[in-house]
C-alpha cells in the first residue's frame, strides 16, 4: 500500500466512525473545519457538542508533509528530508460522569529515505473506575490483538500503562488500553497486516464505547459526581499538556492549534488538595489508578 | 545577609500580604498547610478559597534546601553540591471577570559555593484588558523600580514581554508587569538593594490588586462575560503547565504538587475554536494581547 493508500483508509475510517458516534448520540452531529498547513497537507477536524451523550469531542484526520525541520531531525531524531504522516485521533468527553472518556489515535508515518512505521492506540479513562467494565474494556482489546499477533496484547498493554502515566500525580490517567509507536514493517504483508490492525481498531471504537456508554448511563448523577468529573478531567488536561507527546509535537511544529487542542474538556476543575472521604468511590478509582492491575488476569 | 535573614524576611513578607489580602477580601481567611521536604526544608501553603473578592489563590512561602541532583546539575547548569532556595509565589483568582488575576514571585538561590542570585516578578492576566488599568499597573511598578535602579523597569518589563508570552496561541498571557532572574550581587549593598527591591514589590501587591479590584468590581457581570473569564482561564493553564518554568522545576524536582498547582483556577473552560464578535470586548482583548504595547508610553 502506498501512502496515499494508507491516508485514503484513513479518511474513510472518519467517516465511519463520525457516522457511527452520530447513531449513538442521537442529538448532536459533528462539524467540519477543512484546513491546510502551509508547507504542505491538511487535515479534517470534526467536532461535536452539546449532545445527548458528549459534551465535547473531536473525530480528527490529517495528512500532512513537507521538509523534515531542524526540530523534527533534533527531538525526533528523524533522516530524511521529506515526512509524511497520516492518521486519525478521537477524544470523547461524555457529559455524564459515569461514562469514561475515550480517546484513540493511529497514525502512519513515512520519510523520503523510504523508512516508514506505525503508531497507535486507545485508552480509556473512567471518572470512575469499575473493575468489570475495565477488563470488559481490555478483553475487546485483547481480542481485536490476537487476531494479529499474540504478543500485540501484553506488550501493547504494558506500553500503555507506561505511557498514560502521570508522573507528578503517581497515577495512571485512566485504566489505560494499548498504546505502540514506531512499529516499523519490512515486508508489503507486515504492512498490510499493521494497517488492518489499525483499521480495526478503528472500527471497533464506536462499539466499545456504546457498551461503555450503557453501563454507565443508567447510573445517577449527584452534584459530588460533577465535581468529581471535572477534578478527573483536570488530571486529563494536567497529562496533555504536559506529557502527551503528540499534543507537544503539534504545539511545536505549528499544527493547527484548535485540532490538537480540542482533547481538553470543555469544562475543567481544579480543587486545592481535595483528598476523597475514605472508602468513597473516589477515594476507590484513585486506588486503582495507582495501583495499575492486569485488568484481564486479576480482576 | 544571610540566607536564613533572607528567608525570615520572606516569611514575614507572606504574614504581611495574607493579612492585607484577608481585609480586601472581608470574607474568607486562609488556609494554611505546613510541608516538609525529604531532602531538606519546606513551606508554608496559604490558600484562600469561596471568599468574596477571591474564588481561589494561594501565597506561598518556601524555603528548601538539599544535594544538587543530576537533573538539577543538568538542566539548570547548576554547580555546587548543596543548594538553597526561598521566596514567596502568589496567584489569586478573582470571581468577578473584570476583576484581574493577578501572580507574584520573588526568590532567591544560593549555592554552597557561595553564588548566589535573585529573581521576581509580578504579572497582571485581566479578562478584559483596559488600556488605562494596564497602564496604572505599569506605572506603580516602574515608580518601585525607579527607586532602585532606572534600567530596572525598561530591562525587567522587555523581560514579562518575553517570559509571559504563549507561542502557541501567539499572545501574551496577560499585560505583563516585570520578570527578573539569575540577578547575580557582588557586594553586601546590592544584595541589599535586591532583596528591598523584592521585598517593596511583595509590600506593593495588595495595594496594587486593590486598585485593580475597585475599578473592575462595580461593572455588571453577564453569562459572556463568565463565559470569557473561562477561557481566558485556560490559557492560563495552557501557559502555566506547558511553558512556565517554575511548575516544571517544581514538577520534576518533586516539589508538593498541591502547592505547585494552586496557582490552576478552579473552573476552567475550554471551546473549540471560539472567535470572539467583531469590535467585541473580548476581540479588543486579544488585539492587546497579541500587540504587546509599551503601556506607559504609547496609551
Amino acid at each position: 500500500m502506498t501512502k496515499e493508500e494508507i491516508s485514503e483508509a484513513f479518511k474513510l475510517l472518519q467517516d465511519r466512525i463520525c457516522k457511527r458516534l452520530e447513531a449513538l448520540d442521537t442529538k448532536a452531529q459533528f462539524h467540519q473545519d477543512l484546513w491546510s498547513r502551509k508547507e504542505g497537507g491538511g487535515g479534517r477536524t470534526r467536532i461535536i457538542q452539546a449532545g445527548k451523550v458528549f459534551e465535547k469531542g473531536g473525530v480528527n484526520y490529517s495528512a500532512v508533509h513537507g521538509p523534515v525541520s531542524d526540530m523534527m531531525r533534533k527531538q525526533l531524531k528523524l533522516d530524511g528530508n521529506e515526512f509524511y504522516a497520516t492518521g486519525v485521533s478521537i477524544v470523547l468527553h461524555p457529559h455524564n460522569p459515569h461514562v469514561p472518556i475515550m480517546h484513540m489515535n493511529v497514525r502512519y508515518f513515512e520519510l523520503d529515505t523510504g523508512e516508514h512505521w506505525f503508531g497507535g492506540g486507545i485508552d480509556m479513562t473512567p471518572h470512575y473506575v469499575i473493575p468489570n467494565q475495565a477488563k470488559d474494556f481490555h478483553l475487546a482489546l485483547k481480542e481485536i490483538c490476537d487476531k494479529y499477533d499474540p504478543t500485540f496484547y501484553p506488550e501493547y498493554k504494558t506500553w500503555a500503562d507506561k505511557y498514560f502515566f502521570i508522573p507528578h500525580r503517581e497515577e495512571t490517567r485512566g485504566v489505560g488500553g494499548i498504546f505502540y509507536d514506531h512499529i516499523k514493517t519490512k515486508s508489503q504483508a507486515e504492512k498490510e497486516k499493521m494497517i488492518n490492525f489499525a483499521l480495526d481498531l478503528g472500527d471497533a471504537f464506536a462499539q466499545l464505547y456504546e457498551h461503555q456508554y450503557r453501563l454507565g448511563v443508567i447510573k445517577e448523577v449527584s452534584e459530588q459526581n460533577i465535581l468529581w468529573r471535572n477534578i478527573r478531567r483536570g488530571r486529563y488536561a494536567e497529562f496533555n499538556l504536559v506529557y502527551d507527546r503528540g499534543t507537544h509535537f503539534g504545539l511545536k511544529t505549528g499544527g493547527r492549534i484548535e485540532s490538537i487542542l480540542m482533547s481538553l474538556p470543555k469544562i475543567v476543575g481544579w480543587e486545592y488538595n481535595y483528598v476523597p472521604e475514605e472508602n468513597s468511590n473516589e477515594a476507590q478509582t484513585l486506588k486503582w489508578l495507582k495501583e495499575i492491575p492486569e485488568w484481564i488476569d486479576k480482576i
